[in-house]
């Protein structure tokens, strides 16, 4: 069922996309722009917007250009993540500083951000509520930034705590989320304790998606994943899965080998099953999930927070 | 009077600077964000905002967020810029880029970005003023987008027009002046009528500083530019002197020539003085100040309209 409510809201955000980011003078910036935002993906933060604003009792129909905000602000870190990490692919196309190179894909970048905020102001609310709004996905992006700083930073050092990782990925991927629960709240007339409560939602709950990403990236078979399995080990980015294998004295000859083969993932895959690392991270997720649903007892049951919650156990349930 | 003047605003813009983006965790994030900031520049953008909500009857010293969200975003942009045109040197300081690398600088500019829609909102205003405040700024950061990107693409190209040029320079230079001046007008609680006279203003005035940005780029001297004479040159940018030049077949040797010796910027620059085309840039520089200045007979004559008239003056006869 969370499979057919997702499409159908993604349909929804992709329309709104079409419509409220065209291609327009000049028009090469406006493709570069649009290059992975169309290539798809899940739209799960602005599906996640507009189920918050049901479950309080909104009307999302109304939210569209809230919606797309948030998914053209998570385009926006992909573009420029890609960037930084030298990654040649993304949802199985080529990355947009591939096609466009650095240049273009910073503005592609910068783009979608002043066009975030710009559809985010054309919502229909009111004037307080859009400023309240706007000041969530302000403080989100700079958190993006923060997270994203402490990610390459971390690739720098031998060692990173499990908390600092916990610290990072919450800036990196959980706040985004935690704004998109929130913003469908405030927008939608909610108290600032549930607003709080979906904020919470959403930012545990991504933290559990970034664990599950970061298992996948390991796990998924590659014409899932739309690039390079084990990506994520060849460019040494500690991982929780890698956080753990450290602490275990587990031996990982391909981290840090950018240039390392498919076997010798497989065999970095095999050391991490057998520690333990993936495991382990998969529970963390789950918990982080289980005390995110958690944040919805202030919500009445009803079926669109079936539906929310259906939404949190798809996110680390996801095989892609 | 004028220097005097845009010397108290700029102080006044540097405190508020470090009250609102303080250097916090991560330490490196931050300094890297405030490295050009806190190389100084004369606050013009800011000092104009402040000028023109006191021209318009308001209370200045109320709106010095939304004159540090104008600096933020002009420092955004120059971070960017930077990468892009691989630019070592800015404001006489290494770029950001070079000393963060591309990684650190994208994340920079970024988070100066995200930290000027955060400041703009905690302006105290109105709602609707700081909504109307806010779209404006959105809008302005995309058209800036787009004037860097035809920037990049005339680099690429063997011919640009004069009119091409001036949609670019509208765009790259002249929104954000005209931002500044019609922000500044509207959290004063100004008409639309005189908002859109003062936007007119900001943007012509700051097409002239363009395109006296472009002139001093080959005229004036290393010590006061900050980098090296002749950038533009070197780079192959078809500034409205070169575009000049290229429609009176002048021959400029040193045009697009990336390891251009001294003596080879110095025979172009003869070259251009020659050909007339320098004087026909800051001719038209005038022209378009003058024109801005000429929408601001919509203001009273008070001693703080003429400031702003004062500061037209100085964007093109400024000598750095």
């Amino acid at each position: 069922m969370i499979d057919e409510e997702l499409t159908k809201r993604a349909k929804m955000v992709s329309e709104a996309i079409d419509e409220l980011l065209p291609v327009v003078h000049p028009g090469g910036l406006y493709e570069a722009s649009r290059h992975l935002v169309d290539a798809g993906g899940k739209r799960l933060r602005p599906s996640m917007l507009l189920m918050a604003a049901e479950a309080v009792g909104g009307d999302p129909s109304a939210l569209a250009p809230a919606a797309v905000s948030i998914e053209l602000v998570h385009n926006f870190t992909l573009i420029h993540d890609d960037i930084m990490d030298n990654a040649a692919l993304r949802r199985g196309r080529p990355s947009v500083h591939t096609l466009w190179g650095t240049s273009g894909a910073i503005l592609a970048g910068d783009t979608l951000y002043s066009k975030a905020f710009q559809i985010l102001g054309i919502t229909p609310s009111e004037p307080s509520k859009l400023l309240a709004s706007m000041d969530v996905l302000s403080k989100t992006c700079t958190a993006i930034c923060e997270g994203q700083w402490l990610d390459i930073e971390f690739e720098d050092r031998s060692r990173v705590s499990e908390a600092e990782y916990m610290e990072m990925i919450e800036k990196k991927t959980g706040v985004l989320y935690g704004a998109s629960a929130s913003m469908g709240a405030i927008l939608a007339g909610a108290s600032n304790e549930v607003a709080d409560a979906l904020d919470l939602f959403g930012r545990l709950t991504g933290m559990g998606f970034q664990i599950q990403d970061d298992v996948l990236d390991l796990t998924a078979p590659e014409n899932v994943l739309g690039k390079r399995r084990g990506g994520d080990i060849m460019e040494g980015k500690k991982t929780l899965i890698m956080i753990h294998a450290m602490d275990h004295g587990v031996a990982v000859e391909a981290f840090g080998k950018k240039d390392a083969t498919p076997q010798e993932i497989e065999k970095a895959l095999s050391a991490l099953e057998k520690s333990g690392s993936i495991e382990y991270a998969r529970n963390r997720a789950v918990e982080l999930v289980e005390n995110g649903k958690r944040a919805l007892d202030i919500l009445p049951q009803t079926p669109i927070k079936a539906l929310l919650l259906g939404l949190a156990d798809y996110m680390v349930r996801r095989k892609y």
